[in-house]
């Protein structure tokens, strides 16, 4: 099967620092990381000098920078997890790969460690397959092809724009099902990558992702901020909508989203217990949300990945605005972002 | 999570014997399939007779049986692969699994034998969640859960109607494909089950299945045979058809499909290259079948399974039958086969 060769200098890594300290976490990333360009988003809301070990090709950006590019007032829009899409913002690259400061690489079954970012680019390199199913998964990853029944005139696939990857140890869970099972852990490597099909809905996790900056880079935007969003990933669902956004983009847009490899390894933090009070507005502000998405149809003046997100942006006001108000923040908060996204892209 | 208990009774495993002396092919399942009842048909265009080792708790079935019970007329419904859809209009079970008599037990990563009964039981028996994908696959598997953002609502499930397994070494491939890629062989261990979204449509293959005959038996049906059909399952698309069927009931009836777990181990038969002549026609089909189902929607008037394929045979016939007279043979076979269905169930 063809496979695209990117070059190093295609891709950019953007690492949100919620600790100031990134020593240990890029220590264990060295190998993987250091060919490659790393943006580097200091959490506003996080105090102390970075710390960032030498031999790796970097900027940095906090508060200052934030304030500076976008003003005072929009500089929450920024803090916490979602610091990151600061770094998307900035980043003149085609592809885009993220993955939090509590992983390390994950080992697959025979104990090698898992080259992450290759991964990341052989998923967004080759095609997606997202109008029928291929019940031997990615027909693109190496030994593997179409099974029997698969048309052939949707065999050349279409564009993968989003990679989702997987998490061994702590795996990605809502605040009650994590204090609900403190002793959970994801111990299965599921050697496999897939497409998600169109018009399947999935939850998005920002924890280990890759994107093509170029066609969809727009609709990886902060916006849906719960009232009082905490600093772990379980009291947030901010990627989650954002997931949601970008497949309903994708669909309209013809492209495809991959899920599975590679995985990382997520380390302990937090605790599930404390976070409850504040996720279970989470939790259930979703049983809304979800269906919204499912149901939402773009129409075909919507030709671009800005187009797509002022459109779902005018549904959510409309159609989620009157159940709760951070549905019409996250409306007007998708509105900005894409005038953020001209604005620096004219600027650049 | 919960999971409901099957007894073995419950259970019936379908055969088709493809060649008379099914020894070798029974002595390797023994240990898998003995606690269970078989039902073994014989291809009625198959010379020879049944050769059965002791121990196995069988009925045979052959050509005689079926003239007897559905008349001459109809008896070529059921010759190749298709003599399994006799067992299955027979069986009086829950729960129906086939296998194709040229697949032995698989081996997992760590090198011990897959019990592909039990695998497939515990898919059917747990629920399938078609609405919304959990990235971390089947969250009724052990030690899964649901993602982070997975509706609550959406946690309970659906019931499973169909579980497809899949295969190691020799894959399900088409014969254009088998011809070009001669050496293909699939090695890649998959450890998932995962639930194909609503909507959208896969390419089943009859190889390693198992249904729930209560819930969609009628749907499992003998009616799209290539008009110079050979032995070998590349030559074949009756079962991709099928699949599509049960898919499109199930979508509409609000039960699940998985896909995954079990493998069994596809030993070699038949030669690609030979076979290409014959599969083409296949292969063309596909391109217009697929199209048909993805856009094919019931009516609430279809209650049933047996319903549900009634009116996708009447679609059949007013949509494919102009372009090929392949399709109104098949929109005719499946209204035979509900009829079938019904008389049996009243007779037994």
């Amino acid at each position: 099967m063809s496979q695209v060769s990117v070059r190093d200098d295609e891709v950019d890594i953007v690492i949100a620092a919620i600790e100031p300290d990134l020593t240990s976490f890029l220590e264990e990333w060295r190998a993987i990381f250091s060919r490659f360009h790393l943006i580097i988003i200091k959490d506003p809301d996080v105090k102390g000098e970075l710390k960032i070990p030498d031999g790796f090709n970097y900027d940095t950006y906090t508060k200052a920078d934030i304030q500076q590019i976008i003003g005072p007032s929009n500089a929450a829009t920024f803090s916490g997890y979602s610091c990151r899409y600061f770094g998307y913002l900035l980043s003149k690259k085609k592809y885009i790969i993220s993955i939090d400061d509590d992983c390390i690489p994950a080992k697959d079954t025979k104990g090698i460690q898992v080259d992450a970012i290759a991964q990341h680019i052989n998923n967004l390199s080759t095609p997606a397959t997202p109008f029928f199913f291929n019940t031997l998964y990615d027909p693109f990853c190496k030994g593997a092809d179409f099974v029997r029944g698969y048309p052939f005139s949707l065999r050349s696939g279409v564009s993968c724009a989003l990679s989702c990857g997987l998490w061994l140890n702590l795996a990605d869970l809502d605040a009650p099902t994590q204090a609900l099972k403190p002793e959970l852990r994801n111990t299965r490597y599921v050697d496999a990558v897939l497409t998600v099909p169109a018009r399947a809905m999935m939850p998005l996790s920002g924890i280990n992702i890759a994107f093509d900056r170029e066609l969809v880079g727009p609709a990886l935007l902060p916006s849906f901020k719960l009232a009082k969003e905490g600093k772990f990933r379980w009291e947030t669902v901010e990627d989650v909508w954002t997931g949601m956004c970008v497949k309903v983009v994708c669909d309209h847009l013809g492209y495809g989203v991959k899920t599975g490899l590679p995985y990382v390894w997520r380390k302990e933090r937090g605790d599930a217990i404390e976070s409850l009070k504040k996720e279970w507005e989470g939790v259930k502000l979703m049983e809304e949300v979800v269906p919204f998405f499912q149901s939402m149809k773009l129409t075909p003046a919507a030709k671009t990945a800005e187009d797509c997100v002022i459109e779902i942006a005018a549904a959510v006001k409309e159609q989620l605005g009157r159940i709760d108000p951070v549905f019409t923040c996250a409306a007007d908060s998708m509105v900005e972002w894409v005038q953020l996204w001209k604005t620096v892209k004219t600027r650049t």
